[in-house]
Order: structure tokens, then C-alpha cells, then sequence
């Protein structure tokens, strides 16, 4: 089988993509950015910030995009669930002489853990987390915002918001920061409908410092949002222990925050990531690019149950 | 002051708008009924279905809509949150000799206790209350679904569906029960994904038969859900009495279903209405057409604190 000459890694996240350009040993010749690669906004829309972010990569290493039929790529896109997800995405797109797209969650996982074994549990706006046991890739948890997100920001906003309307009908105790909530939401009672009317999860993300800063003050409230958000988390790394990761990493831009809620023994079980998503995607293409070579780490497959 | 010669009473809900049309003595002339009339679609979509369930009682009642400048109007709408939402919306519509704009939640306490003390909890697919005390009025919970609506239709199909995916992903065990939500809201991940994130509150909703059923058949999951709905419910039956509600009334298409839930000492609080909401309209239209007739009640006001 023809080796590449070339080495495409994305990371296409929510907000953005990002795309690294290797050569067939690995040194990095170019990167570039793009528009989100989350592919619930179409292949149509993914594809076009996933190019975009390509061809800033190719425009730094001075190639054009002749050479991608020469190149294999590993695409890592949010939105993708099942298996299906990633052929009918690389159907729609360049060609490429080979080609993957896997979930965001599943280059992360490579990436932290050097396509080895382990588990990472992300919490931002949202929260998910992705498993290899055994060479087997698993996604776990991150259903949505409107069922799920446990231990993320945006669930963390959505608590405050809750607790803040109790207190305002006299279900629990009113502290500063419940007063503090209905304020930031508008105060009155139809300013605040209005307000979680329109609410996206990452306006109720955009909660998430007032609930951080409102624990480190000790506010009853705040601290029992946040063990709640932590005591959801500890029971997600357990879980993912459960399952037989060998290594579990909280990443994510709560981590830091909700960190040091959690008990000692979940704490104990964490490490520190290897490299980030993008070195996963760089990994997973390599693999590609020379399918005859024998990983030293096994063969990686995915299993969807 | 001016005595209306005719009296009519709105009962503007999230699905239909009902009218009713009495003379001056308070014998029915006619009904009417229209489109959702909640203020949130807009003043002209909601004046619009209104004015066709008025006209439809006129002309049951073989009158015009001249008449409407020697009738008293009381309507009870749906988004109607603030004092300033009834007037901007009276503001909008036709002229009549008298008219006051309320939520349908007052008119419905209204009809519940022939204008008297007492409170109403409403759980259909979403849920909220209100509570006359001393004849004023107090509109509490039903901030909405994305941060409310607790003991509803809406929170059982989606704490149906937050356990059918903690079962999927090992965090607690699966039951027959949460074996089948996961098939009904499409079985595969990239089909249960898209079912949530399109899902509206009736969506969510419209699991609830399937939660009821399954705790007649004891399921484990399925009785734990309804339990805490009924926990929720009796919190704010609780609240309702400790804020001075003499009686208080379960209204709603979960009433029958959640009211079995309840502990006995909450359920023996609870007592049947003694009319509808268009009851309520109507109550209060006729103390507005004879505004100079002192009422054996005394006044009502409505107090939004």
C-alpha cells in the first residue's frame, strides 16, 4: 500500500478548527485555522472551515492542494456519534489518498494519552468523555445540555438560575448569590423569563465564574452547586475506572474550578494529559499514512455499543 | 360610574383562546373559541386568536361588535408575567367600556375559589402556581422548562430520558423500563442526539405516559421518577399553604397521575376547585362592569413582589 507523503491532523471543535500539516516523519510544515468543524451545522459548513483551515496550513508549508491526493488525513469533528457519522462527512469531501473522521472526544483521548490506553472526561460549556480499554475507543455521557452536560458550565449556570428562582418563591433559603443571579438575569419577572427563554448553554455557561467566585466566599448556595457539579464528576471518573481505564485526565476550562471539589481518592486517579487533541489527530493520521507499518501500540479500533 | 351592559370573560391558554359572553345579570349568551392566546406569540398574534373567540361568541349571541364599547373584558393570558404585560396588551386591542388583562394562572385561582382565598398548582406539561391570600394576588414557580417546570409532564419525559442515558453509559442500572425510552426516542445514538436537541417541552412531555405506565408495573427507574415529581409537587404544595393559602387545588392533566404520589398529609390539603378558569375570567369581568358594587368579598389586587 502507497505510503503519504504527507500528514493532515484536525481538530474541529464547536468554535473552531484547527488543521496540522506533517511530513511523512512527522515534522510539522504549516497550521492553520478555520470556522467551526462541529458537523450538525451540515458537511457543507464543517467542510468549508475544515478547508479553510487546511489550506492556511498548506499556504504556510507553500503547497497547494495538489498534494493532498498524496496526503492522509484524520479528521476529529465534534458532532460525530456513530460510525456512519464519519464516511458520509469524508464522502462529501477533498480526496485524499486516505482519509478518517472520528469524534473530537476520540482524538482528544489519543492525544492525552499518546494512542495508548486512558480516558478523558472534558468539561467546558458542556462535558463528555472518551475511553480506549484495551485499543477499543468508547464515547461516554455528553448527551446534550437539555438532558446531560453534568459537571459542566453550562450546567453549573443553569443550577445557579434554579436555585435563585427557590429562593426568589421561598422553596429554599435567599444567600447573596441567589440575589446576585436574578440580578445578572434582568431582576424583574419578566426580564428573567425572557432572559432563560432565549438561553443557549453557553449563556448559562457565562454563569459559571459567579458560582466559582461565590464558593470561594463561602455562599451556601454556590458551594452546594458546585460539590453537586463535582459529586456528578467524581461519579463519571469512576466510572470510567469501572470500565477499565487505566488513566483518566479532567480537561476542559473547568477543570481547574472544579478540581479541587472533588474527593481526594477520585483527585488520586487523575494525570496530566500527554498532548492535546490536534497531536492526537496528527497520531491517528500517521497510523493512516503507512498502514503496513506495525504500531508498536496495536491496531486502534473504535466499538460504538 | 358607567354599568357594562354586556360581560366577557377570556381564558387565553398556550393552545386555544376560549370567550365567554354574559349579559349584565350573568346569564351566558354565547362562546367562542381561537388560537393560542399567549402574550409571548406576539400582541397581534394573541389579539388576533382572541378576537376570534370573541366574535364567535357574538355571534352565537347575535350581536356585533359595537356592543364591545358597552362591555366589560377580564382576560386571563397565558405570558402575562408583569403589571405592565396587561396593559400593553389592552393597549393593543379593541376599545371596550372596561377591560383588565391578567395570567390565566389568576383566573383560574379566580374560578377555583369563586374569587376567594386559595390556591392553584398547575402540572400539564409544564407546571406553576398561584395564591390569593388575603385577596391578593401571588403568581409562583413556572419559570419554564429549561430551568423549571418541576412535577410536570415535561420533567418526567426528561428525567425518563436523563436515566435511560446514565443506564446507556453504566452510571446506575438499566431497567425495561429505560431500555425502552432510549428505543422510543430512536434507539441509536445519532438518532437519540438528534431526538434531544429538537425536542420541545411537549416532546418531553409526550414521554409521560410511558413513565406512568411503567410505574403501575413497579419498574424500579420509572416509580423513582414519578416519586421525586410528587417530592417536587408536595414542596410546593407545602409553600403554597406556608404562604397563607387557605385551600389549595391539583389542576392539570398530571393531577390524577402525580396526586397518588403524594404523602397523605399533603394530599389531605388538597381540595377540588370549585370552577374553571373561564369562571374566573367571567368573576372577575362582572366586578369590573359594576365597579361601584361593593363585592361581599372585598376587593382583589394583585400584588407581583
Amino acid at each position: 500500500m502507497t505510503r503519504a507523503d504527507y500528514v493532515i491532523g484536525v481538530d474541529g471543535g464547536g468554535t473552531h478548527a484547527r488543521a496540522r500539516l506533517c511530513d511523512g516523519h512527522g515534522a510539522v510544515l504549516g497550521e492553520g485555522q478555520g470556522g467551526p468543524g462541529n458537523i450538525r451545522l451540515g458537511q457543507a459548513v464543517a467542510w468549508a472551515n475544515v478547508n479553510a483551515a487546511i489550506d492556511e496550513a498548506l499556504g504556510a508549508a507553500g503547497l497547494s492542494r495538489d498534494v493532498l491526493r498524496r496526503t492522509s488525513i484524520a479528521l476529529g469533528l465534534a458532532g460525530i456519534v456513530e460510525e456512519d457519522d464519519g464516511p458520509a462527512m469524508l464522502a462529501a469531501g477533498p480526496d485524499f489518498l486516505r482519509a478518517v473522521a472520528v469524534s473530537d472526544g476520540e482524538i482528544a483521548c489519543l492525544g492525552a494519552w499518546g494512542g495508548g490506553d486512558g480516558a478523558i472526561l472534558i468539561t467546558g460549556t458542556g462535558s463528555a468523555a472518551y475511553a480506549i480499554v484495551n485499543g477499543i475507543g468508547r464515547p461516554m455521557f455528553g448527551w446534550g445540555f437539555q438532558v446531560d452536560d453534568k459537571g459542566s458550565a453550562a450546567a453549573l449556570g443553569r443550577a445557579a438560575i434554579k436555585w435563585a428562582l427557590e429562593a426568589r418563591d421561598g422553596l429554599i433559603d435567599d444567600t447573596d448569590f441567589t440575589r446576585a443571579v436574578r440580578d445578572r438575569i434582568g431582576g424583574r419577572p419578566s426580564a428573567m423569563v425572557g432572559w432563560i427563554t432565549a438561553a443557549r448553554p453557553r449563556d448559562f455557561g457565562g454563569l459559571a465564574p459567579m458560582v466559582i467566585e461565590a464558593a470561594r466566599a463561602e455562599d451556601a448556595a454556590a458551594c452546594a452547586i458546585i460539590a453537586r457539579a463535582a459529586h456528578d464528576i467524581a461519579r463519571m471518573i469512576d466510572r470510567l475506572v469501572e470500565v477499565g481505564a487505566v488513566r483518566v485526565c479532567l480537561m476542559g476550562g473547568m477543570a481547574a474550578h472544579i478540581g479541587p471539589w472533588l474527593p481526594a481518592s477520585v483527585r488520586s486517579r487523575l494525570e496530566a494529559p500527554q498532548g492535546d487533541a490536534l497531536a492526537g489527530a496528527i497520531l491517528l493520521s500517521r497510523r493512516l499514512a503507512a498502514p503496513n507499518v506495525q504500531d508498536a501500540d496495536g491496531e486502534y479500533h473504535v466499538a460504538r455499543g
